[in-house]
């Protein structure tokens, strides 16, 4: 068993907010993370898969094809979007880091399911300072 | 003559656009830079200094004072803001890299003057792998 | 059950050494690190605690009251000191990386309990090429 | 129980590709890390061992020692070399990173059981966006 | 007049080596970087560009189209190959970092020029410890 | 002309005072960084050499021989020191990044010199946020 880790990062904006909150309730829970105006992150996405090495061929999965299903399924979708407004799979979510990388691996794990291998764990860097780790439940 | 540097992060919101252009237009130009609903960065902040060593302190400037007036005059006014929205200094101007990064300049060269050391260059990074520089002029 | 990990720096100066042995035992078993005249390391550390996400506030724990417990608690007790003669919860202990790391998760176990969350790791980097990790046994 | 470890480098040439296929094969499964002419990489090495800190040293094993034997053993045989013809214990196989992290855990393990540590992972970074860990079985 | 600079990578392989030597006088003039069976590393390249804001666009220079050229003209040339044997512009050179940099220098500066931008430096990393700059004489 | 770099890594104590003010002046000017039992730093020392490549060597000058330079004049004599203390160049000297730049770049040029190469710049690196650069003069 061997663990496989694709790098990936995308460039958002976020607030931290519950719509059924006024905007003042919303600042004292969450400071300038409510901000209404919007903020921003370039988000670093660490995906990392598991399996046997496939002896023929030397890896556990062809990471052109990891990183491609990576780029369609999640990147695309978050790149350059406000992760509150455009997001299907965010819809009514609170965009924090926690549910940011869970929704990313209930995104991804079937994806990786139909790849043969295990999808192990998401990582997601909201600053150099932050970040959180999904391992799948 | 010696060259000091502070790095200071912010993160926050923008997009690119001209408000006299449609959406359509805004789109063609700018690309996914331009989405209405914002996206944002991370951005890393590195303002130098030069000047002479004072003899009797070992240092040009006292960094402690060099980050305050970084911290107050431009990190407290863009981090967890909308560029485009909610700062005075960049109103009527393109949020670009190349815009923000001159408009930190003009906030902070009557600081730097103030401290008795030469403003010798802002740098300002959107992402790792895009960054501006500008020297005044 | 997810991981919220937050890095927080300090700079300090110590020594390997142990006081019931000469200059020489201690400088032939722990080479440079044992200079009686100290040296010093910009350490890294990275608290990892672990919880499920609060549903009605989409995250662990606030990261910001988190950030500020490690401040307290073990930054401004340990940035700018003598980390052999200046620390109280490292008294009569050996100043390897091992040690402080583990003394700083007996600090702030306590602190994450209080928060309700489980303390996961502590990882603390002494320079770019070592690392220590400490799980709680 | 605590967990440390150490990062060395190497620079080595590499090709992915099966001697038994033709190069027309190789490059329709492999793409361009088929190339016959080779490329290559600043491969990355962490080495990671665990064990009980020895109390009356503070640690759990010299990293003075435990860097050497990584270069004796691993970094003097990988750097600046072709991992497919020149190192021994990579011989017949595939120069995946995946294949060479398992070949440098069987290397390493019996050095650092000399040393009455445990390997607890090998982690081999390619580039900045591709890693794999190995934990020994 | 700013700098914008962009960054990009690419993985190759390539010796020091001079074809009117024998493998013994480059062994000893460069070392195991002479190594016949070739080594290689991960590039880092950072092209930097000058020039007036356009008041109009609010930057320098389209970073889409800059990267786009870099991609062409440069990356698909370098990546995953043999900087000695297969890239035309670096034929009958010594493929030394400083010679590499210069001849993307050359390949660059006309297209730069197209662009209406003027060069201004080739930054080029051949290890996290090595790297060179260019700046046009 | 062309631009070469070399980074290199030390570990120090030091403390910013002037011997012939007191403890509590000194606490005054220099806050934390006066502290009498020292904290220390991870150094990163850039040094640039500029010069013509010669022709038959594809290079400005040998890394190995520029590194081992840097290593004996420099590395060897401040790594796992007391900057204050037991640095002959720095002796009565505010041990400053600045300071301490200068005495690196005045102990570095007769040596590049020899080399046939000019010294261009001194980069050290106190902090991931504070850095200072000299060029000379």
């Amino acid at each position: 068993m061997i663990y496989l880790t694709r790098r990936e990062r995308f460039n958002a904006a976020h607030r931290l907010f519950r719509p059924d909150w006024t905007d003042e309730k919303n600042s004292q829970v969450y400071g300038k993370c409510a901000n209404p105006n919007w903020h921003g992150h370039n988000y670093i996405l660490l995906v990392t898969v598991k399996g046997e090495i496939k002896p023929e061929l030397g890896y556990v999965v062809d990471l052109k094809i990891l990183s491609k299903i990576i780029r369609e399924k999640i990147i695309e979708r978050l790149d350059h979007r406000n992760l509150n407004l455009e997001v299907d799979f965010l819809k009514d979510k609170i965009a924090s880091t926690e549910n940011i990388a869970i929704s990313i691996w209930e995104e991804l794990e079937p994806e990786t399911r139909k790849l043969e291998v295990e999808l192990h764990s998401i990582k997601l860097e909201e600053t150099e300072n932050n970040f959180v780790e999904y391992f799948g439940s």
